[in-house]
């Protein structure tokens, strides 16, 4: 697997001491991060986690002390140092190194890690669906930022590891209300109408999420609500799928032990990644006329 | 201020580049800690800190793969290393370094890393008394467990010196009930009882807090009852106060613009204090007689 780093200025192997013990990451997970996809070479949805990346930082009130032209300089750098034209790249920034206090310091520099490999795509998933464990959603009240602060995740997708499942479905005790994925957010097609939870502070308002809502769905007919639903009403459904930067469009194809729809992918689900796979085709090939 | 830090079997500054990117605890907040008064040369409550350790990586299923008495040999070698008679310990320790995935790896060592400083009690606080900040609790619903997802913590302690308070006591929306402070637990004197939040998963089960519980209140024939209150009733309070490991027991004379009794620390605080620190020399000289 090829892979490498970069933190604060300098290109780096992964398994470097690279972090002070009292950076804020470390002890609070005090920092935002963000997932970008590689294709052909090309960050793909740049723009949009770019500004994405910036209000998750407004919302934790970390002083922005570099520009988007930085950003993406080193992006390009990662990408062609460590040859990987298609593959992931992970980036984050902690508020900085300070004497351990809850008090965020007055004066600090931030600081950005980014990683990049080159994971592949579950196409299989993509070609299969999966089947999703139904889990008790008890993260913080601002899922909508893409904060370090990641533990209920990581318990959930080892709950539904645990549970023989792919991936981890949040409900919400409070209202019986299905929020998204341990790490994508959920759609479900019941009378051919698209459902997915509303992009407030209890779910991650995805790019993903977004493409399908504002380009994928109008180009194929498909309306989209955003509204709450229960874990019964996703047994009614004739589809369900995760969206993710990481996996793009992954049919879910069931929910514990009980099948989604027939618990095959559907035909919905299955225009929708083509479309999707269309739009990533069409970004590269844009960048390449240029 | 005096300081040294230990990390992974080695003693070291706290300057010092100790960490990798891809820990767990950098990149997920996956870990728990504990804080630790040393008076005297001595660690106080080290059993009940401890056991609330191994019970912390219990609830996150992080392996055990040390001794008790390994940790407690490196927090006595650090008290000698730094001279630091009268300080803090912290320790936390991440679920160890893999690539990027929510997944937990099936095998990993944690990494353990300690800090001691000579941080000072405030004791201006604990004669004078705070005032505190009403904050929405949005923390996740495993504030029993001490890990390091503490960004809720983070916001509600920035919020607080906003407002021009001390501390920040958070109310849960759901339900109008106060829970804790941001980094303590929160009592309340009403008609001579003590109030407290129940030790269920909406805080963490305080050692200070237990103390008094068990030892401290009836000793001084105080009644305890563990049961949720609103705001209001707060303010209806005799006196009220905070406790933790870091300052032991500190009088809250106002909630927002509203004074708490008449606004002053009151006796039965004093003497829940006054007793405190009858313990933490009993304790020291106890062992100074080993």
């Amino acid at each position: 697997m090829k892979q490498l780093a970069y933190y604060d200025g300098a290109f780096l192997p992964l398994d470097t001491y690279a972090v002070h013990l009292e950076d804020r990451g470390f002890q609070f997970g005090d920092g935002v991060f963000e997932t970008i996809r590689v294709y052909g070479g090309k960050c793909f949805a740049l723009e949009e986690h770019l500004e994405r990346y910036r209000r998750s930082m407004r919302e934790l009130a970390i002083p922005i002390t570099d520009a988007d032209a930085e950003l993406v300089g080193v992006f390009y750098e990662l990408i062609e140092k460590a040859e990987i034209a298609d593959g992931v790249i992970y980036f984050q920034l902690t508020r900085g190194t300070s004497p351990r206090s809850y008090l965020p310091p007055k004066i600090n520099l931030p600081h950005l890690s980014v990683v990049i490999r080159d994971v592949p795509i579950h196409t299989d998933w993509q070609e299969n669906g999966i089947r999703a464990a139904l889990v008790e959603d008890i993260r913080w009240l601002r899922c909508d930022v893409l904060s370090l602060n990641l533990l209920g995740s990581v318990l959930a997708a080892d709950q539904a590891r645990k549970a023989g499942a792919k991936a981890a479905i949040f409900c919400r005790k409070d209202g019986d209300v299905v929020t998204e994925g341990h790490n994508a957010n959920f759609f479900l097609v019941k009378d051919g109408v698209l459902w997915t939870h509303p992009a407030d502070n209890l779910i991650l308002n995805g790019v993903t999420r977004a493409l399908i809502r504002e380009k994928l769905a109008p180009a194929l007919n498909l309306t989209v609500v955003e509204k709450k639903f229960s874990p019964d009403f996703v047994l009614k459904a004739e589809e369900a799928f995760l969206t993710s930067t990481a996996d793009e469009i992954v049919p879910v194809t069931g929910l514990d032990r009980q099948p989604i729809g027939d618990g095959q992918p559907g035909e919905t689900t299955r225009r929708l990644l083509a479309a999707y796979h269309d739009l990533v085709k069409a970004g590269v090939d844009m960048d390449e006329e240029d």
